[in-house]
């Protein structure tokens, strides 16, 4: 018997029960064992709620119950959710989670304490909503050098893209059409400034290369400048704009950014539009492999975590073994990276461009005075030393 | 101390070892143990090879050396490839294979010789090639009461489309042309009559359902029939034609088939292009989750192999769970499944086609006296009943 607690009655903590009740039966004869809810901690009252009769105030009668096994942390944030974290893995309790930000902050300290007490943290859906990445990455690929992670891992700024791209709208519009729908929060600066895309690279690649990359390490670039006339040049190059947390590891060297990156049709994730996120993932030997589905909402956040619960469930004091240690990865200044570079440049002509950049590929200004092209391969050092020189309008990278 | 014998030293085989000397101190270090090749069992000599030393011809060598825990099957076959996996598993030997023959043969059986042996049956690369697929459905959606699998699953077919599509080729040329270039046997019977799709979607409908889908209980059809007048309509629905092996589980009854579908631009399927695979999971609560990459190919499914000897190495002496059991799953009539249907008719008009099938889309025929629509939806019993009066030149199964 493992009996589940929940903390946080939210968008996602009621998703978690929802699921666990929709699926019981069929989650107990896979498990083997009867998996359920006993508590649900939130401050609030829920009358007439179903499960009202499960709802706690007091987070120690979880704590304190031997026979809550399993917590799932649905609070959001890095202060209480630390705290009672920190609690329930230092009693044994195993902890599941979608809460990116104290993953990302807090990551390898609790995997350890996880360990020391013989029981797991577990954050599947911490990274893509539901779509199933962190265990793939940690059972299915280890035999794997994962040389390149691409993911658009957001999906307010997926929208908000797709949006400008289909209906030629500028990106304040889209925006306050987003919130309106909820797609966006009222302060929408996590998501459109690449905070949020920050967390979650962090995350997989740390997973993917085995040490912690922390998170403010990690270069961020949000889409606020991008704009419906590069759009426009897009038509020309048969390619879109989406903003990817990326990391690679090439010649010994780590590097990871978040930005938007031009990716042509030839890209699988070409095509990954809306609201939906997809994770491509690179090995040495197995190539390309893609990850796609439902980046967020309720049931699909929640499915993610309570697969962390079955898994809890069947290992019962047992810590499930990971690929995140706790040694910092270096990551490579991003100068060196390499790269082709779309650039705007205003107030010049085309001979100046091609003295200054050697050979690019020209493309039809939308402006008068307006001069754009695509770079060849350079470093981003290069790029930048050259382009000094001149009025940029924009520069996004070419993801090929 | 892991010590692996490779049974066949051809395409995968070779691609196993490979990937294990390639990756052998990554892999070490993730296991947490030593991993390495002992024996390669073929019949043919290999001088000159790099390893040469390890190959065996004769299979007692390797069934009675104790130090050997696991055996890749890459022999391919039913026939000594079904008895050396019966003499490992029956000694104790887990066993990690590529072979969808087998697997959709004689699955259940083997699964539980190496339950009574302490052992394990793995076939990750049996679908998907180097997709991971058979290891996420048995543990990241194990909440899940899966609704609904749709798989591009065979690149030889996926590649003939494309082409045909793309070029504007018939069938047989590109069918030529995919044998020249090895996308497609000297005998292509099994890909293009849709046999190869029918083992997979047996074997992953098993897996994600619990119980046993018998392969040659899956109704099956192929796309020698498709030609390029059924693209010609394909532009004007914005559609295209794949090959899907597909079931589904809708109001308490499960259907299965492998048949041509037309995908609209809507479906996450629609861009797998070429000979890359790609398979749609949708479950109850999660929705859709797609899993996309190269089904074929000598590395990539060499690596999914290795993931299963990963496992293996990590967990001696067990048997790792899974959701396959031996019960068959009954599948319901077809008759019974509703959907919409394209459909091309011939010495008709389009009077007699509204009068017989209700509301219809109709399409600008590409020849005259053709009449081409798109059903509302409707059983195939309804289709078939309606369609016997007409001289139907193609229909093809609309995806949504």
């Amino acid at each position: 018997m493992a009996k589940v607690a929940v903390l946080g009655y939210g968008t996602v903590g009621s998703g978690i029960v929802e699921v666990i009740k929709t699926n019981q039966e069929l989650i107990n004869q896979r498990v083997g064992d009867e998996v359920d809810v006993k508590y649900i901690l939130d401050l609030r009252e829920f009358p007439g709620d179903p499960y009202e009769d499960m709802i706690v105030h007091d987070v120690n009668v979880i704590m304190d119950d031997p026979e809550v096994t399993i917590v799932c942390e649905a609070m959001g944030g890095i202060g209480a959710a630390y705290q009672f974290t920190k609690t329930a893995l230092s009693k044994g309790k195993s902890v599941c989670t979608s809460n990116k930000a104290l993953v990302a902050e807090y990551g390898p300290e609790l995997l350890a304490l996880a360990k020391e007490n013989h029981c797991s943290y577990l954050f599947e859906a911490s990274c893509g909503g539901g779509i199933p990445i962190i265990r793939p990455l940690q059972t299915c690929l280890l035999q794997e050098q994962v040389v390149a992670l691409k993911g658009i891992i957001n999906g307010t700024t997926n929208y908000i893209l797709t949006k400008m791209e289909l209906e030629g709208a500028d990106f304040e519009t889209v925006l306050k059409d987003a919130q309106s729908l909820g797609y966006a929060e009222a302060n929408p600066e996590a998501d459109i400034e690449g905070y949020d895309v920050q967390r979650k690279i962090a995350i997989l690649s740390s997973l993917a290369f085995g040490n912690t990359v922390f998170y403010k390490d990690v270069p961020t670039e949000g889409i606020t400048k991008i704009t419906i006339d590069d759009f426009k040049y897009m038509k020309q190059l048969k390619a879109t704009i989406k903003l990817l947390g990326m990391s690679r590891y090439e010649d010994g060297k780590y590097f990871a950014m978040v930005a938007p990156f031009v990716l042509t049709k030839e890209s699988p994730l070409y095509n990954v539009s809306d609201v939906m996120n997809a994770i491509l993932v690179t090995g040495n030997t197995l190539g390309d492999s893609m990850f796609y589905g439902a980046g967020a909402g309720k049931l699909p956040t929640a499915s993610a975590v309570v697969s962390d619960v079955i898994e809890c469930a069947m290992n019962p004091g047992k810590t499930i073994k990971g690929t995140w240690k706790p040694e910092k990865l270096e990551l490579s200044d991003l100068s060196d990276a390499k790269r082709r570079f779309f650039v705007r440049i205003a107030n010049a002509n085309e001979e100046a461009v091609k003295v200054a950049f050697g050979h690019v590929q020209m493309l039809e200004p939308v402006y008068d005075g307006e001069v754009a092209f695509v770079t060849d391969v350079m470093t981003e050092r290069s790029y930048k030393d050259i382009a000094s020189a001149f009025d940029v309008v924009n520069m996004i990278r070419m993801d090929s």
